[in-house]
């Protein structure tokens, strides 16, 4: 993206507005098939985004047949359930709690397992940490690739992670849904802090 | 970024290298300057992105000046010092623990804050979660604008929160080095896992 001698050049204006200016949180569906394939593809593009020793703790189930369906609708809360059933993929962001057993192949150039070795407490905030960051890549992935998303975390924990990862070792942290989304679910759009309200240069 | 009738379209091939797929995490800084302007554009441009009850809770500061460096540098962990006391700017990601105070402008259609008033672990939770996505959205702000990255979870946290929160109140999460990258830097790419190593679809 650069040559040599200068530095980085900024997307243009319509790419900005496509990831974070005019993107917005939907509610709404069109009814335009979204494939396997195109979801696919954004987590794999997702993927790339930078995490802790690249331990990549964060699992991703695409909730897409009535069957899963059927199975999320009842642990979601009840201003999440009609929106999320009507999406056409509702993705559970969960981490895996053996995420270490991955560093061989993820980190090869030095043994990292003994850092959270027998550190469940370091495990979970790794896993929380860097899920929720990859889960953050793939919102911005499925807008880099038109699509629209809406992230949520109301819904029943326990329940997802027994219905859905039974063997009880990965952990669900938050839920997007995924689709075209239609502007006529919009609400108004909610406004953000100020840059010295929540920063500052030392 | 879509006319009424089609489904969006993807950003074209550079815009997804530039973010994702040629993206890297940075070591080395070249010496080029990077204004506070800028800096303050990438936060700018990464609030809009979606985050609970828009509760917006993340904090950042952006350490620059040589007090400030001073004062980040013996909590850094060695293997991150010295990249970080070169970089143009080192940014902590913290959260505040007061955020619902922020609520009634950021959620004013209702009022969200009993949500969180007396539950001390849904507010570590929320801030913990959303910070880490804020933090994720400002690395990808940073390489939209043509910047460079490197995050960094390996720093004393209690120190960090002493140094630069003293009143108790915001909590770091994790680091950013901002600047223009040096691929002189770099190391091998790593690997990222196949598909349905952390992902199904259901």
């Amino acid at each position: 993206m650069t040559i040599d001698n200068a530095p980085g050049a900024p997307l243009d204006a319509a790419a900005l507005d496509q990831l974070f200016l005019t993107a917005r949180t939907h509610n709404k569906w069109r009814d335009i098939p979204v494939s396997d394939d195109l979801l696919r593809q954004v987590a794999e593009l997702s993927k790339w985004g930078p995490t802790s020793a690249n331990a990549s703790p964060a699992r991703f189930v695409f909730v897409r047949s009535p069957e899963a369906k059927a199975k999320l609708g009842p642990l979601l809360s009840e201003g999440n359930r009609a929106k999320s059933l009507a999406a056409p993929a509702t993705v559970i962001v969960a981490y895996d709690t053996e995420f270490p057993d991955k560093l061989p192949k993820l980190f090869p150039h030095v043994d990292a397992r003994p850092w959270f070795a027998g550190n469940p407490a370091l495990i979970e905030e790794t896993g929380v940490r860097n899920s929720s960051l990859q889960g953050a890549y793939f919102i911005l992935a499925a807008r880099a690739l038109g699509l629209d998303t809406g992230a949520m975390s109301g819904f029943d924990k326990a329940g997802v992670d027994a219905a859905f990862f039974p063997e009880g070792k990965v952990k669900s942290n938050f839920l997007i849904n995924i689709g075209y989304g239609d502007p006529a679910g919009l609400f108004e759009r909610l406004p953000r802090l100020d840059f010295d309200e929540y920063a500052r240069i030392d």
